[in-house]
């Protein structure tokens, strides 16, 4: 756990979230930008870029390194890590990570593109056979089978941490995937998830070749979905609810760009990430103010 | 007037203008921008920009040309006029400038920084001795006095056009003027406007220094007050009110930029304009279901 109390954490370093660490940066603030994946892998797939303002005819990961460069150069405190979950207190947010825990007055989630078809049965599984979070859940499976549902190459490195400590481990790439696996109880399916259901206190997960029964599932998309990172967000269809002033429902926690609704564009996500840093220093001021009166 | 009928009229062509209609001619729609200045003089005269991700460190200046460059090799129809007021129409809307007018089916304003602080009786003398145009109000004058109280360089040439129709003009240049006129009849006054009233059918204008009594009062702001632009809009405090998707109360009319209120920022300024053009391109499509259903 780190010991220093951050002003702002954000939560993703795409677009929103590197323009949010800038400017809160030259407003003097400190910052804490997670970013787990090497800066928005949708924008780094993007071909040529022409529509942002003032760089014509960029390809995608140019322009990302432009922006990470750009940002990195004031030092925001980068975080290679995965955000699990955001509990807020008084006055007081902690974020826990698949690896630690860190503590910020104010909130800012970029997490990009919500993620949207959550698969039958997932979303009452939560918790009882369901799980986010390898490093976070992994010994409640131990001995046990476990499958994981995986949309990036980061859940490799998950999977074989459970091989370690599963009986049986089945890998289910939702990505172009060249992963063979070193571990004899690690096995690779590339099938495609359909549903999930309790069964005699084990999770039957359908697939759209054969039925996999396991005691555990786990399933590591690029973002989770909001609600249950920050429960009680109040949402507006699957995207996060603000307001102009990118504020959500909870005092102190603000959003920006693709989490937050269409248009998918990268000068909507830096606007929204520039306004929401904003809020989020008014914020901090009248949090000061009230507790200095 | 023009013979074409434009899809998009872009009122200003700051960073909001100009990001709609970089993404609108990408999108390949018709878009007419009005920009009379030569691209944001409030964002030229910024010295150095730090927070605009991915361009570190640049002055307003070259900001402005990156900008303005990346536009124009689109193609947008440029028309350097102010633009005095848009009548909506069915399905289509006017656009009158000094010189002309136009056609387009949808608006989008991004005329920048709201005036503010309008002189105490201006509102009530609106088209009864005050106006904002000479070209369009001069003939009012003919032969009489008035005084233009000016905020930019450009208003120089309409003090001496109503110099040649007027019987006296007095020019009040609120910016640093070096304007020295050439007619005997033009008369440069550097004081601070304070108020208008009427008085025995003339307009008595109070100064810092004097008060001096004319037929007409012109007053001539980078932007006029949005509600004199389009009368019927709907504001919030002295701002246009828009929605997410950047519309305002009036259907198939956008907004976009430091109009629509703080923070005055470069990136907010990009995002909403694109936000705004895909809303208005939105907009067509419906329209045209509509008129083919």
């Amino acid at each position: 756990m780190s010991d220093t109390i951050y002003d702002i954490a954000i939560i993703g370093g795409g677009p929103a979230g590197l323009s949010a660490a800038l400017t809160g940066r030259i407003r003097n603030k400190k910052i804490l930008l997670f970013e787990h994946l090497g800066f928005s892998e949708k924008l780094q797939k993007g071909h040529t870029i022409n529509n942002y303002l003032g760089i014509p005819a960029v390809s995608g990961q140019e322009l990302m390194k432009q922006f990470a460069d750009h940002v990195l150069s004031y030092s925001p405190e980068l975080v290679k890590e995965k955000v699990v979950n955001i509990f807020p207190g008084d006055g007081m947010f902690t974020i826990l990570t698949s690896k630690s825990t860190y503590e910020a007055k104010a909130v800012i989630i970029a997490t990009g593109v919500v993620a949207t078809g959550l698969f039958e049965g997932e979303k009452d599984l939560l918790g009882r056979g369901v799980s986010y979070c390898a490093t976070c859940d992994g010994m409640l499976y131990r001995d046990q089978d476990v499958a994981v549902i995986s949309y990036t190459r980061e859940g490799e490195h998950e999977a074989e941490y459970l091989a370690e400590i599963c009986r049986q481990v089945y890998y289910l790439p939702q990505y172009k995937s060249e992963f063979s696996a070193m571990r004899s109880n690690l096995a690779i399916k590339t099938v495609r998830p359909r549903a999930l259901s309790n069964e005699a206190n084990a999770i039957s997960l359908a697939t759209d070749k054969e039925n996999i029964n396991v005691g555990g599932v786990f399933i590591l998309r690029q973002s989770d979905p909001v609600e249950n990172l920050l429960p009680g967000i109040e949402l507006e269809g699957e995207v996060i609810k603000v307001n102009r002033d990118m504020a959500t429902s909870i005092p102190g926690v603000f959003a920006a760009g693709d989490c937050t609704g269409k248009p998918w564009q990268i000068s909507r996500a830096t606007g929204e990430g520039l306004v929401a840093v904003l809020s989020a220093i008014s914020y901090l001021d009248s949090q000061a103010k009230a507790a200095g009166a």
